[in-house]
């Protein structure tokens, strides 16, 4: 019975997810679930790669946490549209969360639509929310040994962002390590190298250069 | 129907729960359920904590993780008792887990018992595990809007370790702001800062002493 249940969750779960990839396909929107731990740097990536996506493609976001508006409110300060979700203690975004926020976006004007993931490497791995990909975000400061102890995040994800690598010299973190267990667990995964502390911003380009070129693969306006 | 399988889930935990609770009672074990992100330095600040505690009390670690045994190895290497769970995908440790793990210690010889959960900031706040108490910790570098955004764990926290301190001069977190935000959530939560890095370590001997009072209080065998 505990299983029925959560089979039909799941069950909901994918009816959601397929309609929201329906809506991004009709609309030519390349669709991407960003996920991480708190304070892996989500938000912050998306500021800078706003940043330099401005004028190339028209993006949008929805923002998952369990409470406040306050990463929105960073997102709407980039020009970008955006629509907060507050999971009030939920530990995951679920499809119908995401559907019910798509009918508050002008969606045939959007070229790509990122969802932002409430902050935790364990469940939102285990939820389609319609996306093409998911991004793991993940700040060299977690440690090497994260992708051996939570391989399910790494399993799920097209692309990983190595974040904070601006505090590689004051860590004691073996980046080229991390990187060879990440590739142990998902040999496909595409890795991104990134800062994004202001006055040392680097990789976001290339992260950047990668959302757009998937973006515009996609997109029937570009 | 769903909330009636939530329910039930819930009460077999409480069942479990107060089994471990009279288990530690009986044979007079201080019981801390420790949780925080992935990467808080959760492991780290126990293999320093227990250089503090090395004659003063008899402590063991139940840990949790998806996958691996690394964290009890490196427990074991600090020369404490020590069982790891793998959740194999679950999010958190629940009390029938915990339960199953206390028949592999001695009991009546512990004064403490330190269970380490999965990393993540949201699920394991919901779960009594028949601890005395849970203890949040929490790395500086997961940037100082994390409590407004995570409120259930420090709502469920007696104290919180605010960790790698030795972070700071490189990052552009408010640790004052950050704990002001803390003690809005919640008053009565004891804050300790730490920093557990090889030739940096400060702070851990407060929370040793803190964690020595506790079990010093609770051991009959004190």
């Amino acid at each position: 019975m505990k299983i029925d249940i959560m089979q039909d969750m799941m069950n909901t779960n994918l009816h959601y997810a397929a309609e929201n990839k329906a809506a991004f396909a009709a609309n030519g929107i390349y669709a991407v679930n960003v996920l991480g731990s708190p304070g892996a740097g989500k938000t912050t990536l998306l500021e800078t790669t706003f940043h330099y996506l401005q004028g190339k493609i028209k993006s949008a976001v929805v923002e998952g946490d369990l409470a406040t508006a306050r990463d929105a409110a960073r997102i709407a300060a980039c020009g970008v549209p955006v629509i907060q979700i507050n999971t009030e203690g939920g530990c995951h975004l679920d499809a119908k969360m995401v559907a019910k926020t798509l009918g508050g976006f002008d969606l045939p004007k959007l070229d790509l639509m990122v969802i932002e993931n409430v902050g935790n490497l364990v469940c939102p791995a285990a939820y389609d929310l319609g996306e093409h990909e998911k991004i793991l975000v993940m700040s060299l400061t977690e440690g090497g040994d994260k992708p051996a102890k939570y391989p399910t995040a790494f399993l799920a994800a097209a692309a990983v962002v190595l974040n904070k690598f601006d505090l590689l010299p004051y860590i004691g973190v073996d980046a080229e390590k991390m990187k060879k267990e990440i590739l142990d667990i998902n040999p496909q995964i595409k890795i991104f190298e990134t800062s994004c502390r202001e006055g040392q911003v680097f990789g976001v380009d290339k992260f950047a250069e990668y959302l757009l070129q998937k973006a515009g693969k996609n997109s029937a306006k570009a």
